[in-house]
């Protein structure tokens, strides 16, 4: 028994599936419990139309409050006054619209919104998804009857669902929610595609709040993961293990809350950027049918997103960290520096600022490189950097607002055209990449000579992102660390 | 087997009790190992005529030390010597004045007092007290073999008396008294009614004591919970997951020091309208044989219990918390605000003061409101409120006094009568809510306009305890978080 | 199964021995693996002239390496260059004496000197260890092929080891030496009758070393709980459950240090004096062969060893911590004070200054009586108490000399005689202390009216130690928690 | 069942193999996954003609990604492109050369590199091995499908290999690598030869990184143990049980960076004799083939080697840390003095300087000593001591360079007969120390007189590597700790 469930965890990590973090929609952060057939439908309407689709937001994930139930033979039963046809007709169409549907449980007796959960029910709740059609599978951790405390107890909980959806044949990609708990960083990438690393967001970018409690990264016991975090924590709780993103299996760092009206738009771009740069999947948060503009042009922005997408797969890294600068209210203050290296041998650089004050942040090529050898010994420090600015090209208000405000297809089409907008599906970013699609590369602001830093001022919340390219065009061939997949 | 444990936690989390905090008396605090049969029925006489019962206290609770071992067929023996009539004569003694029967054991070999344990005796010993009219069952962590460590180990032993207590059909409140160990807060609420979040309480505002060591609140593995925890402690300790109790389920904060004599006036205000606000359940600590008037005046604030009593169950969370005042002796010295969301859209305000002086303490709409979305975006920020106190209308001390002095019933009503005193039995709480009885309200003493704050002056070591009430009468409508149960 | 683990466990509990602490001699602190038949005959004979084991000093304990293997059948094998009689020679030697012999092993494949553990050996070395008279057992934690990190698997395999015991019949102390790991002062009274709390002890009053490093003392998972651990270490590490230990089940602070050379005389003193109130355990660990006159008039001081002998069994408590004192060169520097409760309603005090100066130190009767209720509601507060000093009596280096140096048994006698010394062989200590014999009281030096404060002058590295005596003579009756098993 | 693994795992730790620490090459901190026949090859012929073979380097290991998954029937496969003529080639090229083979695999599913892991295949794999003429496996930890997270947990995945690897009959030295997870330095000397203690080296002297985070080394649930800790770093981590080591069975403090450019001279040569000091293995990490004569002069140092070496196996023991000296841009500086005993009664004393300046440290016999006896009680605190400076004699650039350099076998021989360098394959270290070779003693460069200090200038960033020697030639016999099985 022992020896299978060798076998199939083998297959679970080769399910085959997002080889770059998921992208799209789910309705908890903004709307919770109120979900409904309509909602979902709308909201895709709404992907399309925007082009957010087109950037590659793809997945529409109904998360908790969906279900009746269970009927008498144990069979999972959708609400019947929320989704009238029944949830096949919903993934029909979304799979007619060109997007995918996400559907969400827990591994507990009940769901945190307490409507049946799928512990010891992961048999039949498994098929139930694949008869559904369902393409994306969010898995909580509420009401686990104490099924946890060591990463064994915590795997097998897990990996009892992971082996029923590979048991139904059908291409499901899997989100474990456990909030961290249990060292899931260390063998979440054996069944699933991503797992939480920890609490809940909520829409702040540094307010400290005791429900989101486990301020020490390394404490892997937390009593309670909480359901307050906010940009700052999330980022500080993943920066001790960062690394260990990979194609098909990514730390998430949970639903965007970009557009929901708590931070500022320096803010949103900020936790936007890093998001992406983290290799966390990006799941929009907001409610899709009360959109801004200016929301719209952050979260469409094709230069930030071709991070994320990157056909590397590797995760920016927390290489600098200053806790010597203006405290706010609630005594949080710190600036951050992340690099990540890119497939085409570009390296992505933020400078984040979460002090009280706006605040000059520099960082050396030394540093920048450290993870290609410290001392000053990588060979990338001795070259010239040519410094793009990732957020140059965001659309403008008035563009954001005419696709937004546009009369028909035609109106919207238009828009798009005079902007010369990106178009995922049309090229998908490993090909625009592979390109250099201009479109994807930012502008052209400065450079940094060999041994030399990058400077920049960088406002009082807010981050500055840059890739760094090599002036002579040269790549740095990097170590083989592992057997290419790709 | 799995799949019947599970069916059956279901029921557990089912059993219907406890849609809000128990309330009543408990002896441990005052009296220990000192019971016997006229305690409990002397104690239940004096509940019925100080009027306690009618305001809500309903639960007559006899801690350790009343067994004398099993009969050979390994059926729990009542101490005869302490309990002439046996158990169940006490329990119909009880019903017979309109008030409930608890019991207490261990889930070890032994209780603390060195009693015979219920461990590998659950199922007999549920079927004794369900034999003996037991209303409510506290079931304490002594003695427990070394079966705990994971939150599996505890909640193993922890479920095996949940569902021999099912089984016996009878309605019994599972109170669990593990001091927090093992993330009880995530499993307590699939199997009992209300859990304990830390060691003993002391009869201490906030002096800290070596013998209740674990200050850190996010260590689930504290070495020792002890027996000598505060007020301010306990309360910092449940801050991290405040949030986790609901209707049936609970964070139990320990029973009540009132009127013991070790605190204040203040501070035994403070203390009960915290307890109260949590949602913790209100067991009565003192000798009522000797209750004060001033405790009388404390405990019978109806409009404090009707926190606790409100039907939405929602208990308030630490929102702000000052460590830079002034410090006491013993180093401690702090500053809290706490908030929670009522049933008919008011809020729940605490301004608690910690510290060693009489301090200010202001807060904006903006946190009050946090918890309905960070950044000012909730729209209760953009609202004026009415401030309520709730301890304005506190019963005088002359009557408190005449009741307690009271020559017989009819003395006793009059004084009832004249006060026009809130009677739970008659008009329950979530009655007395819905029609807006203004005894429960408090009374109002300001406002606080759009985007305002609120500010007191407080004095050391209390609390002001403020409904917020919408100047417009307009509520504002909440997130739906979960199912409707109520 | 499980219920025969409970009727057995509850028998370990209740085997009736070590009602006080145990007394005697380990030679490990001084003489490690450096073990044969004269040196323990030695030994006892020195505890008989010296008037030790009349003091109460009566288990000779061999520590590690006594052992030579198994022989064909697995049974265990003395050494027999070391013991050229056997073990049976041994106990009935020691017997013959007066006194009581101790043997050791490991809970694991080996013992710490890597000799044969008994590590799924325990019945057949249980057996051992009664056929050849043992009645006192170590049983050790090295080489445990990790079958530990739950209280579970440590309770397990100390338990496997009580039944065994047990199952052989013989009256046997059995005192676990798991360095505090995994709970055990949870669950160590369930089946042994002492457990360690730390590391090992080593020869200083405060010196941190890193190879004890466990500081944080409410971390009960730490790395290595090591073995150069001082006593000030050990004190604060059980602080936190010092309450734990009761008659037959005590906290093991471990062995003495009292005259190897490393500390000063005060330090001496007061390291037994806590030991002696904390109801550790008292085992000399210095090489009786060689022992000095003044480290003979500590160990031998009636009124110290009286606290550890005190009927009641109630640990002294650390109720006051002060750390901003003077710090030595190490940043060690903090003050305490320790308070406990005796038989006949005295209490002791310790002001312990392990600070880098002398200091004064005050303790109010509030905090000295606060297990009694807190802020000032204990009735022991409104008394006036008498002082007096415990060490006032110390038996003078000239009459100590006299006894080591003594020519014979009358010479010695004569010694013990002129100084009217205390013999508890003769006058057990419970009787002694039920009698009022001053020797055990100490000498009064002043006295602390009702409301008032104990003061003191205490010297850089030192305690003083004080028995407080109710100056009317009348004794608050305690609280009654738990069941009277004396 | 469990007597027959306490038998074999007994067996296990009397292996036999590595009485010192084991000394090698591994390829991964240079080359990662580029690894080839030539590659092994190429190394060991270096190994021999630079003389790092004959002064101990025997292992050639071979890393991650050399195989190529498992055939029909189960069994490892090389990768036949890397590796063409197969495993058991190498190893007898390597046995015909005077070396000895090492491989790598994973208690996971996968190797960290994603190549066949051996986590359920210990049998097959262990016969693998041993078929292919392996004589040191170093077993990693990634991808456990979270079996971890009690000491039971991993010790029984790695004890399953253990026995696998018995089992075979071949003499294989066990490395664990399990980042030093789940206590394994309390049970990794049952079952292996060593035991790493961290998370992956880095080429750093003391830059801390996030991705290793565990910064507190008294915690051992750190979140994740990481791949990037400095030199600075794995010394405190094994501050708190580098007692630990013994013959045998080593604390495994990773695989060296010297030579590998990210740090000075000075700090490799610090790092190189703090790791020989502390009795790990010796593992170069450095790609041979572009080795420079600063770095050859590093580590072929025999007076270094000859403190692992030592047939005592006594790890050194840090006495002393300061971190109120300089502080470097990262926030980090400290000092450190660390202290062994050898087997011929010397004492080596590291005076290590992390700070950011130039600092003169000293130490007091009294703490050197301090193992043997706090307070100044030691003997040795009593005598005159000559201090032996061990990097005195080291290769002169112009020889290292002559050997690197040389033509052919005479010009390299002429070399080291020139300089008389030191011959462990004629004179093992074992019989050169009881010869008192001085090549391996250092040179004399002072004394220190009885309660005396030693006392030295060191450079930021570097150590002072002493050996103190009796003045009068007289040993203290030291205590008799455990079975000598010498």
């Amino acid at each position: 028994m022992l020896f299978l469930l060798f076998l199939t965890s083998v297959e679970a990590l080769h399910n085959g599936l997002s080889r770059t973090p998921a992208m799209g929609w789910n309705n908890w952060n903004s709307l919770y419990c109120d979900v409904s057939e309509s909602l979902l439908l709308d909201t895709s309407q709404i992907l399309i139309d925007s082009g957010l689709r087109d950037v590659g937001y793809q997945y529409v994930v109904l998360d908790d409050c969906w279900s009746d139930g269970r009927d008498e033979a144990g069979r999972w039963r959708a609400d019947a006054d929320k989704f009238p046809h029944g949830m096949k007709y919903i993934s029909d169409s979304l799979h007619a619209r060109g997007l995918l549907y996400g559907m969400y449980s827990s591994a507990g007796e009940l769901t945190c919104g307490r409507y049946a959960g799928s512990l010891d029910h992961e048999k039949e709740d498994a098929q139930s998804l694949a008869d559904w059609g369902v393409d994306y599978f969010k898995y909580d951790n509420c009401y686990n009857l104490g099924r946890m405390g060591t990463a064994k107890l915590s795997f097998d909980r897990y990996n009892t669902m992971a082996q029923a959806l590979l048991d139904t044949g059908r291409e499901i990609v899997y989100s474990i929610c456990n909030w961290g708990e249990d060292y899931v960083h260390s063998w979440g990438m054996s069944i699933a595609n991503s797992w939480r690393i920890s609490g809940d967001i909520y829409d702040s970018f540094a307010r400290p709040d005791p429900i989101c409690s486990c301020t020490d990264e390394r404490d892997p016991h937390c009593i309670a993961p909480g359901s307050a975090c906010s940009v700052l924590f999330i980022l500080n709780r993943v920066a001790a293990y960062s690394d260990r993103g990979r194609p098909g299996a990514w730390n998430d760092l949970d639903m965007l809350e970009v557009g929901q009206g708590g931070m500022t738009d320096e803010e949103y771009k900020a936790h936007f950027s890093m998001w992406a740069m983290v290799k966390s999947p990006l799941l929009l948060g907001h409610d899709l049918r009360t959109m801004t503009a200016k929301t719209l042009s952050i979260i469409n922005n094709p230069a930030i997103i071709a991070l994320n997408q990157d056909p590397l797969g590797s995760p920016a890294i927390r290489i600098a960290r200053n806790e010597s600068v203006p405290k706010d209210g609630f005594g949080v203050g710190e600036t951050h520096v992340w690099s990540g290296t890119l497939a085409n041998g570009d390296q992505v650089v933020a400078l984040l600022n979460a002090a009280d004050a706006d605040l000059p942040i520099s960082i050396s090529l030394e540093e920048i490189f450290v993870r290609a050898g410290p001392g000053g010994r990588a060979a990338q420090t001795k070259q010239e950097w040519l410094v793009y600015d990732l957020w140059a090209n965001r659309m403008s208000e008035t563009h954001a607002h005419a696709i937004l405000d546009a009369a028909d297809d035609a109106a919207r089409e238009a828009v798009f055209r005079s902007v010369n907008w990106y178009n995922a599906t049309e090229l998908p970013y490993v090909q625009g990449l592979k390109a250099g699609d201009t479109r994807l590369l930012g502008e052209k602001i400065g450079s940094v000579l060999a041994g030399g830093k990058l400077e920049a001022l960088v406002a009082r919340h807010s981050a500055k992102i840059f890739r760094l390219r090599p002036a002579s065009g040269e790549v740095v061939k990097p170590y083989i660390l592992g057997k290419d997949e790709l």
